[in-house]
């Protein structure tokens, strides 16, 4: 994996750049719709690409227990598996693991867990999660971490931190390398001189990318910048940046203005499916009764295929009755609006404005949940 | 509405035809899919033009309760609505108020309802009902008609039947006409006599074509192939017959062969979501174990886009895992199966060799459910 940066903002410390996979280059900033199972829930790979998408992130941990490894690499891998060409960045899979809490053990190799598809005892160990990434096929590889919540005392913190620090080292050894790119994981919880421990650490190893993981758990907004302040000015300038697990709009914009360059979410997936959808003016909850008899498309002068094609009415209509083929255009419109937003702030990037783009971005937007 | 017969099979009752509505023509035999409340559950109108589908099938009870004729027309009518530009034809609404059983009470005028979506009380006129499928801008308009259990006594299919007769006099005279085509419903339940005494009396109002109704309520298959039978020669033989809420491949090909030139059910989309998917050997369990690891499409040559991209293994895999994107796969495919199906019906017809079509087409089938 190479990462060229092409250029800086003048007055942020966002950039602009481009990740070369074996499976294609992916402009930054990017955002990775989730494709959790081998599915972006419920569009195909095409409708992804035609979003704006260049990346999709599989779920390890998901993967791993269904099909499974072996399965997806008998099958040709995840990507002919899954109909998506494009590059694939997988998680570590550390993330859903401890979120088992009860169901699963650290011990000084790994992670013992029980699936919650059907009991049986599994462990991932640094060594085996790059084995299984590798094994289906991705182009970006995540060192396993362990993901705290918060709050997390100190003293645990601390611990875990070098956990995450030991791993990542492990890790390191038996990546085999190829063209694909090993991230590691920034954790630290919510502490400064651990992030920055961390931090240290991990470059003193050396990877092909950073992530910053362990956030959007919990914590404030405002804890959640403080924390990407703190490491990014840290991480070496040439590598990309990854915020895991982020986000909204806004804090796509409030990472890039502090230097990162790809994120991932659910939330325009799963929101579609709520009936929540993502204008420039704010968002809205389709199933308001305002949209009952509105004619108009949900964005004007939006793109994708849900706008050119349908009304608010209809697709209030479809989510009213429980309609599958409601959820599908809800997610095709918020795939493509995040597609819209990450294209426009490469522009501004590029244009040396993302300041103004910040201003523009927040002004722009109405009261939350409006009914217009 | 016209319908012209442009040829028929040599040895059976087949006949190929092409019917002209406002929204453009058709090719009969037609199958017509089901978009209950303005959606092909799941699947684009694209998707369901690309099936070979030339006519889908809207419900009128579930169109009129939500979201609501008055609605529809305000938006630009179902077409418009809905995106499918293609004929359209509304079924009266009767299957399903007679449905609601003790929610429903017959006067003479028609039938009081209760919505099952809010417990609201409202009335089905023969009247109303035409009004209503007019208001959405309906191509092919269905005459308000009883639908009875099976069984039911004589003497009560007497007086349904009779009903049945004086709603679609009363229908015929509210039709407005226009372009668009108006069918009647032969009921008479299981007793030849009155099939054949509802027919004449229809005849005798005259309509532009024949549903047969009140099949698929439970009977065997032997007695609505034997109701199709008697039916269908008293019908004008230049007038659109077509079977309602019928059928699996097999009906459709025994009632074309005994002069039906129109079906509709919701086969197709709801055995895809569940997983049930045709092809030309019989059909196929997507969960079943033995398309665990099977990298080959559903059925070799078929064009549809589940087949040109996907395995069995992955759809198995969508199935599995609950993705929404698995239904529409499935659906998808079961549409271009039916699509598939009457391309080659009306093909045999043209070339004369309807029973050996018949022929093959049950030869070819291999077990049920098999695992292949």
């Amino acid at each position: 994996m190479e990462f060229t940066i092409i250029k800086k903002d003048t007055s942020t410390s966002a950039r602009v750049g481009r990740l070369t996979t074996p499976h294609g280059t992916v402009d930054t900033p990017v955002f990775m719709p989730v494709g959790t199972v081998g599915s972006v829930k419920g569009v195909t790979p095409e409708e992804v690409r035609d979003s704006g998408a260049q990346v999709i992130l599989g779920n390890t941990f998901h993967l791993y227990l269904r099909p499974g490894s072996k399965l997806i690499d008998k099958l040709g891998g995840l990507h002919r598996f899954t109909g998506w060409d494009g590059p694939i960045l997988t998680d570590s899979g550390g993330y859903q693991v401890f979120s088992l809490a009860k169901l699963r053990k650290i011990t000084g190799d790994g992670v013992i867990f029980q699936s919650p598809l059907d009991g049986s005892q599994h462990i991932f160990t640094p060594e085996s999660v790059i084995e299984i990434q590798e094994m289906i096929g991705s182009d970006m590889i995540v060192c396993l971490d362990e993901c705290i919540p918060y709050p997390s005392a100190y003293e645990y913190t601390k611990d875990s931190t070098d956990r995450t620090i030991q791993w990542a080292q492990k890790s390191k050894k038996v990546f085999s390398g190829a063209d694909r790119g090993l991230f590691c994981v920034v954790q630290g919880g919510f502490y400064k001189d651990l992030r920055e421990y961390c931090a240290k650490e991990l470059l003193d190893i050396g990877f092909d990318g950073y992530a910053i993981g362990g956030l959007s758990v919990g914590e404030t907004k405002q804890m959640m910048y403080t924390v990407v302040d703190q490491v990014t000015p840290l991480l070496p300038w040439d590598k990309p940046r990854y915020l895991m697990g982020v986000g909204l709009p806004e804090d796509l914009v409030e990472g890039i203005i502090r230097g990162i360059d790809m994120f991932d979410c659910v939330v325009p997936t799963r929101h579609g499916r709520r009936g929540y959808l993502f204008t420039e003016t704010g968002h809205m909850i389709i199933k308001n009764s305002c949209y009952k008899d509105d004619g108009s498309p949900v964005e004007a002068g939006c793109d994708c295929y849900t706008c050119r094609r349908y009304s608010r009415a209809y697709l209030r209509h479809l989510f009213m009755s429980g309609e599958m083929l409601g959820l599908r255009l809800n997610t095709i419109h918020n795939l493509h609006y995040f597609g819209r937003l990450m294209r426009e702030i490469r522009t501004a990037i590029e244009e040396g404005r993302m300041v103004q783009f910040r201003e523009w971005f927040y002004n722009v937007r109405k009261e939350e949940g409006r009914c217009s």
